[in-house]
């Protein structure tokens, strides 16, 4: 069993509200119990394992129990407190928030360690991928189109907060310091440009194309 | 060329009902004679080729031949004598959950086998992996909800087909029994799941979710 | 920085293409800049990361910055331009078309140079994937139905130009002849495709499938 540690109880929380959106996703689409955990699992794990594989390190939930049990908490969880869990929309969105902002950092963290050597850009790439390939994931596996690239300002937050990480990690700011920054500038930026309603402009005047 | 064992047999025999059924779809959906070949091929492959890529082992059907040649047998087969081949739900019903039953067992072997080393859990979803994520694969490339999270019992099977696996090997069966055990029970498990029309239940009671 | 070369400039052409090709798409969705971005990027470099997982080397665009910078390029051409470069529709099919042959010919190459040793068919079918893959991982993740499986003389190409590449390095051309002979394949067989509207016949006749 590995130590609980202050990362690893956040590590927790962001486990356990990814895999929650990706139930809540499956029961909306009545996919049964097993697809629903599938579903919750590869929402929680997605992005941290496309990293893994691409930066050519063991996957980490593969020597690691707590992901899956975790996912299987979700799942208990929901079947046994039903819609009194799903509609906690404001908890959700926190926990799932601050799993964003833990996992950009571990993304962009195991990157640059990483024994093959890669550079910044790259581990910005891995943070902005550990946090949102997730949800790319589940959407893909759901048959939707994966919401990230239209309506939220979501894998944006991961890729300025690497920057971020990046100009910290640059002045010389301590590891516990750049991550603190990095992790905290994705959750805010993803608070306010939900509760501002802010997003990307998106790439118009094409409706020819849609006719194609 | 290698030699042809009694594994190789049913392997053959797995891709070839996996190959079909890609190819059954990619037909329906009216995909040319190439398209349909990839559409079988990764049926028959997917699941082995995510297996390997997350055990980081080198990829099963890059260095054998079989199971490139096997889905273009299927393929011409399908060419040649049509609505025929096709048409044998029941033969092809049997020879998918053999397959089925086969590629769990290797899953499980290899991940136990890997030189990285991986706990039984792992190994077990691996198992689980190799025999569902070739349709779950399929479905997504032509670009339908994945079966296996709604209507049938299949990657559960494999579930508990590794579970026997781990029991039987605990307390002490030979390598050949286990696996055997563990084979069956997952054919015998999806035969009588679709005979009875067992599933396992949905998550439901979240309409307003689908209002969302 | 990398030294600009011949076949640099080449892959540089390539890349801005297929870019500009998963670009257009995602604004036809009306994407977001990131998302679009995302898509470009997938669709550019999608296939040679596949194939680089696949045949375990490092990840090519992890350690060149090129392929990052160069859809960066082509998202502010289209921001800027806007439906002045997406209108260019046969400039960008001539240099997708370079790009596709040029992708195969890489992809083969980087195969049988790869330190665990790969048979030729699985080169050629290496060489496919480089070409092929962006395009079908932009489909998927775009929710739109792979359209390499069933309108263009696509993937098809890059295996003939495959097969070819094989011959000519059997008979003892050297690399730079062989290349070039399998890419101009690939490119001539594609354009000829599309002139003449040639395209592999599909697998018809069972609609019954359909209403299954």
């Amino acid at each position: 069993m590995p130590e609980i540690t202050f990362v690893n109880f956040f590590d927790f929380i962001g486990t356990l509200a990814f895999a929650i959106s990706g139930i809540r996703l499956a029961s909306a689409k009545r996919f049964d119990l097993f697809g629903a955990y599938i579903i919750g699992l590869v929402t929680a794990i997605g992005g941290g394992t496309l990293r893994d594989v691409l930066i050519d390190v063991p996957i980490f939930w593969m020597q690691n129990p707590l992901y899956v049990v975790c996912t299987g908490i979700s799942l208990v969880s929901v079947m046994i407190f039903g819609k009194f869990i799903i509609r906690q929309h404001n908890t959700w969105f926190i926990f799932d928030t601050i799993g964003l902002g833990m996992f950009t950092v571990t993304g962009i963290e195991k990157t640059l360690h990483a024994p093959n050597g890669y550079p910044f850009w790259a581990a910005i790439i891995m943070g902005t991928v550990t946090g949102a390939a997730g949800g790319i994931i589940r959407d893909v596996l759901i048959n939707e189109e994966p919401l990230v690239f239209r309506t939220e300002f979501y894998a944006m937050a991961c890729a300025i907060g690497g920057v971020l990480y990046y100009i910290s990690y640059s002045i010389g700011l301590d590891n516990i310091t750049t991550g603190i920054i990095c992790g905290s500038t994705v959750i805010i930026l993803r608070l306010l440009a939900v509760k501002y309603k802010f997003q990307l402009p998106i790439l118009k005047g094409y409706e020819d194309e849609e006719n194609k």
